[in-house]
């Protein structure tokens, strides 16, 4: 099930670790072996944290070179276990997103990938701050498991095609060393590092194919387009010089993406876009991406054929039939699927009154997920989610509103954390007299 | 004796060092409050090192405005104690060198200054590597003594107007945990932390001006010209927002300093120049460092007046009183200063031959440093020095030689130490068919 390290150990002298924080420093390029050896001794804690923390604020600054930045990947990868999917026969494509504000774009992709013959290994790492991981929405239906072991994870792939899990622990541990000291020397700006943070875990899930969506805006922690831009290149890099195939679309997260943010209620929103229905913001991500998927899987050739495909399953209920399939596969009640109106309401459902008349010029995505986050307890991510918090028919970029007007509403139980909720709620919304341009939805794609 | 920090606590509420550290490596400035907030808790330990390694890292790369630098260094010096001389009535100016080989001028400018009725209260830090500082070079000394309590310090510099002293672990306690990580963490060579780490220092010896020597060079830890101009300028303007009078020469490490590298052989070079002998460029340097010193210090006024000062003292026997007074309130014998044969000889002298003919073009002086370093073992600073071992009769830059002509003479006692140190020596010298022209000695003056 799992493959270990396969180049053979050259005479390497240690250097000392003031040696690779210092060439780093003065902007030089690590060889394989140093980069080997401060994986190992990262993982195995040889190297102190001082100074481990010193040489990744070099290397936010000095960078990395394509090359090292596919080494440092791999190495990462191959510190830990890396799951053998080679038995099933079907391709196997996995989808990462860097995190976005209502995104729930995997529910819908992951069953919709399976209804076309595509098998998605996916497994959720934890999630930054205020964004919803796709296992938190899926723990919306009563009894779902996302903790699942790499043997159960991987006969459930071989059998429906599809799961959605937790990342495992035994996936590239040197990540898990590394992420901690970067959460607290602030160092995770940097690509290089992202990028073998993600792909090292990513690849190691046993896909012979990814599709990114790499977000920017204000609800991501990207905040600048040209960097979201340059992750899309560093990520489709490494991951090619990995041998798998690889495609990122760049793509705008200046807004919640699609009406509603929080568990239920995304959930909620999945369900009705796998039958047919939904926003159309989120419909046209699902289509772009599901398509990308179908190419690299090879089950569509050209794009007209692919985009046939992707509506097809979307539309003759397939997909939906397949995410029956998934939440029942691990646990989850799927009456709920049928019957959306089971999943629990909120004691209270108020508006957001739009303060005078006007176009939503922007919405701050991370302000309303900062609310939603309030609202259901979710920011410490150990209390128990109140799934049935949340906001839903967002007014977008783009529509006109009068005064009082709901610019969406919210839904919560407990009265008291309302206020603050409501404050993030107000401050994210701007309203201007002239109608915007709004962005748009897919920025770039990089293949 | 000692001063504390005067300006008032103002309400100031603890960033984390998270902020701290991305507000760094993001460019921005630090107010005071954050500063000191910094150097507190590095003395206090309450920042974890990892953390103020990273954030070292991005100072380092994000480098402190002018502003910046100064706080850092009038908080380091506040961190412990600063010596109060303002019961001593003459005029007190210290100087400090960053450090370079066959460097004895402070055993000469100390007494120097002295005779011209200046008091130099001089601490000397531990140097770097292959470095030997003036105390290493007085122990050659029978009884020296320069380990001395502050009391003892100021007492001596009361009644004979100079010491000689190891820097006291009082001052500027926060500088130490700085240090000691910035040497693990490749963040020695930024300008700022050397400013602060040098002047936090300096300062809080209670000197009312400084003169710095900045060399650049091989044998400096500044190779680079551009960087000493750089980090004269950053520890001129330092000083002078601590309201400290401040010149600094900006001189030439490409090869050794004098024709003696080792302790007693520089020690013997040091009094044959207070007796108005001794090599040229050692000379040259003594008397700019020294009309710079009389002139800070309000001795001289002219520079015509401040050389005729230096001058009169270093022929007229001053100069050497005061060096015999120096080394008889520290304990040494003064019999050597008027028999330095007494300084015990090495065992065997044998030359470095001229491999070809030639011109001497360049000089490596940290690698005659190591090989005398070798010779004496004094590279662990922890192991007696040999004071006889070491070089003498130094061809410098320009001079001509014919094959099998001694480039210098190597004084040593151990035998089984002699390969490594020749093959130092060897590697130091390079010879050309063409006269170079010599590098000048003092490239700029910043006041």
């Amino acid at each position: 099930m799992t493959s270990k390290r396969t180049i053979p150990a050259r005479r390497f002298i240690k250097p000392s670790f003031n040696y690779l924080i210092e060439k780093k420093r003065d902007g030089q390029e690590f060889t394989q072996e140093e980069i080997r050896y401060i994986v190992d001794s990262t993982l195995d804690g040889e190297m102190p944290q001082h100074q481990l923390a010193a040489l990744l604020m070099a290397i936010f600054f000095a960078n990395m070179s394509a090359q090292e930045t596919a080494i440092l990947t791999e190495e990462m990868m191959l510190s830990g276990e890396v799951i053998d999917l080679s038995h099933i026969a079907k391709p196997k494509i996995d989808k990462y997103s860097t995190g976005g504000v209502g995104d729930k774009t995997s529910l819908v992709l992951v069953p919709l990938a399976m209804a076309a013959g595509v098998v998605v290994p996916m497994m959720c790492g934890v999630e930054h701050d205020y964004i919803i991981s796709p296992l938190d929405k899926l723990s919306a239906f009563p009894g779902f498991d996302g903790n699942q072991s790499i043997d159960v994870f991987t006969k459930q792939l071989a059998r429906i095609g599809g799961a959605i899990v937790k990342q495992d622990d035994k996936l590239a541990p040197a990540d898990a060393k590394f992420y901690a000291l970067r959460k607290e020397t602030g160092t995770i700006p940097s690509l290089p590092l992202i990028t073998g943070s993600v792909l090292s875990k990513k690849l190691a899930e046993g896909a012979e194919g990814l599709v990114i969506d790499v977000k920017w805006g204000n609800g991501s922690f990207i905040k600048d387009l040209e960097q979201a831009k340059q992750l899309a290149r560093s990520m489709t890099r490494v991951g090619r010089s990995m041998k798998r195939r690889c495609v990122a679309l760049v793509t705008d997260m200046n807004q919640p993406l699609g009406d509603t943010v929080g568990t239920a209620l995304e959930v909620k929103e999945a369900i009705s876009l796998l039958k047919g229905e939904g926003p159309e913001d989120l419909k046209e991500l699902v289509l772009k991406l599901g398509m990308e998927i179908v190419r690299l899987a090879g089950v569509a050739g050209s794009t007209l054929s692919a985009k046939q495909t992707v509506q097809r399953h979307l539309t003759d209920g397939s997909a939906l039939q397949k995410f029956k399939d998934l939440v029942k596969a691990q646990g989850g009640d799927t009456s709920y699927v049928d019957h959306p109106d089971k999943f629990p309401a909120a004691k209270h459902v108020r508006k957001l009154p739009a303060p005078k008349r006007g176009y939503v010029h922007t919405i701050n995505a991370a302000f309303i997920a900062q609310g939603v986050a309030i609202l259901s307890s979710s920011f410490d991510k150990k209390s128990k989610i109140d799934h049935a918090a949340g906001v839903s028919e967002i007014k977008k970029v783009g529509t006109q509103v009068k005064q009082g007007e709901p610019l969406m509403m919210i839904h919560y139980n407990d009265e008291a954390k309302l206020e603050q909720a409501l404050e993030c709620f107000k401050t994210a919304y701007r309203l201007a007299p002239k109608r915007p341009t709004p962005p748009p939805l897919v920025v770039e794609r990089v293949a």
